[in-house]
């Protein structure tokens, strides 16, 4: 298996604006082209395009609008991690030695597709994901004792998180008690435990060890990857205070990099609710089951980066398709000492968590200089 | 780069139906759990969906349905040559390590987007492939004094071959009186030159040299792969007389193989109008430039199935992310000895040509006993 670098990265606001998906794509390929030395729009062998947008022909079409003329070119699916399937995909072409040089660009607007389970019957009128947050919740609660005021915290430390991040949704801090008294949407659920869909597009150009060289003398290499889907309705995860594709998908890719949680530096976790959070730190091994909300008010007290840098979905904000990318590219400008007020010093090893659909499905990437 | 074996396949019958598009895929895949000895759901590490139906998380719906937990699991698309987009993905998880056995599944149904080039606003009001194809036409005519009867022979062959498929959509011979005579769409499009949108699903199972042990004394192995996109708008080939993505694909599936034209027994090439056979031909090296009318002509009379066995797009039907899906299950077949009525003795070489919207991007796969 040769060897895999990201060696630049590029990423719009995340907001809700007239633009359309087409345009957000160019906006985030742009720094690349203009920061990344030797790059030529020849030299790109590979263009995967992530969004849940209901478009044809998508890859083709920005490679056309960028002046690239790729190899292989394709659009790549998978609701919430789209954008890590589409970086393991770019990861597959490069390391099986198809392809040199691949750029993977996700997008999404605000009212696009893949926001409700539309698909799924069996949920009757409970298809909004409000409602699998509100069920991973009560079970967490029944069986930790977890608090409203436990989901608070995490919310307020990624709005805060989201402050130092140029390109987050939001643009204000939040109280502990703003959080707890924002709109109620489910018995457990408030209006501030949820992540915000907006228009937003991350770009990362992947490449083999060889033309790393060429592009940069800092590489971040992809040395752990994990992924799994268990279902594609979330009843059937066996136990709803944890995540089963998470634990399955953590545990390939600590063994793929030779990694546990103690070597992790920095984290982007899949924050879609506040919930969720909680669990994916217990899941993952970054404390006991049921120490996931102490080690959350601990992250909040100490005014530690360490989980969520860039605030995390609540506080950037999720566009579907670009979220994935968007979560690697904070790890890669963590791991590059380039993450601004963000930095977490001294990071040398990042992991990325990105998942679907009440977990249904799980991506985890880690990241090493 | 480690080896990549096909080791099972299969196929719908080809018409225009009430099933949902995802009773097409489980249809498909049915017989590959059928027939495949050993063949488990927990084998199968990766499912990838092709269509260009507007669907989220098809994939992992999928997967459910069939009882498969993947490790990796998404959504493929390219238009037309979304099916071999995926199949190539497959190749490089399986070729890079990140799996072990992979199952491609591909539909469409008639009424599926992707049919009209909407994107692609400079058009005006030609839209539908009609128009490209005819410009294709005149290009060629103007060049080579390809004239309509030459093009009534693809359409009368390849409906010929056909009737030997079971699985094709059409099930009755045109002469060439009737190609001839059928509707004029354009001043050099009859009706019958063209493919028809339809209903269809098609699945491939593929896997690591190791694994195909397991499943089969007989694998068929992926040993050239192609690919290229020149744009999306079709307006950008150089030469409308010939395909410049089809000739860059399919000089690399030549190198990767080690193969020429000459080595080719059995070939699949995307005849979505009765023009793209003549030019294919020409552009992968099966004969001059200029002289695939008369190599087309000769396949006719001789009653030679080396091209097009099943019938092509024009004969069985295109379902769009079926279609590149089903040119491998026939080359498959072939190449196993187990294509029926269609059989090219002593097939050990096959090629399978797919490719998207004008020829803007092109998939060419070789494959051997």
């Amino acid at each position: 298996m040769k060897k895999v670098a990201i060696v630049a990265v590029g990423i719009t606001k995340f907001n809700k604006s007239e633009k359309p998906l087409e345009s957000l794509m160019l906006s985030s390929i742009r720094p690349i082209f203009e920061n990344t030395r030797n790059l030529e729009q020849d030299d790109i062998d590979v263009l995967l395009t992530s969004t849940n947008a209901n478009r044809n022909y998508l890859a083709n079409i920005i490679s056309e609008l960028s002046g690239i003329k790729p190899r292989i070119s394709h659009s790549v699916e998978s609701l919430c991690n789209s954008g890590t399937n589409s970086l393991v995909s770019a990861y597959a072409y490069v390391s099986s030695g198809l392809a040199d040089v691949a750029l993977v660009v996700g997008a999404d607007k605000s009212d696009n597709p893949g926001l409700v389970l539309n698909w799924d019957m069996s949920r009757g009128e409970y298809r909004h994901p409000i409602f699998w947050s509100s069920m991973f919740t009560s079970a967490h609660m029944r069986k930790y004792g977890t608090t409203l005021e436990d989901l608070a915290y995490v919310s307020v430390k990624n709005h805060r998180n989201a402050l130092d991040n140029p390109h987050a949704y939001f643009e204000k801090p939040f109280s502990l008690d703003d959080v707890m008294r924002s709109k109620n949407l489910t018995e457990n659920l408030r209006l501030l435990d949820c992540s915000m869909p907006c228009d937003g597009a991350a770009s990362v150009l992947v490449c083999s060890e060889e033309k790393a060289k060429k592009f940069t003398d800092m590489p971040i290499w992809i040395s752990g990857i994990g992924q799994k889907t268990i279902s594609a309705s979330f009843t059937k995860n066996n136990d709803l205070a944890s995540m089963e594709s998470t634990k399955s998908a953590v545990g390939d890719a600590y063994r793929m990099s030779n990694k546990t949680a103690c070597d992790i530096d920095v984290v982007e976790l899949h924050d879609a609710f506040s919930i969720c959070e909680i669990i994916e730190l217990e899941d993952m091994g970054f404390c006991r089951n049921g120490h996931g909300s102490k080690l959350v008010r601990d992250l909040h007290d100490t005014n530690n980066k360490k989980v969520n840098p860039r605030g995390g979905l609540i506080g950037a904000g999720h566009p579907l398709g670009a979220t994935g990318i968007a979560q690697v590219v904070e790890i890669h400008q963590q791991l590059s000492g380039k993450a601004g007020k963000r930095q977490v010093d001294g990071a040398q090893t990042g992991l990325v968590h990105n998942m679907s659909a009440g977990s249904t499905s799980s991506t985890v990437l880690v990241l090493e200089v």
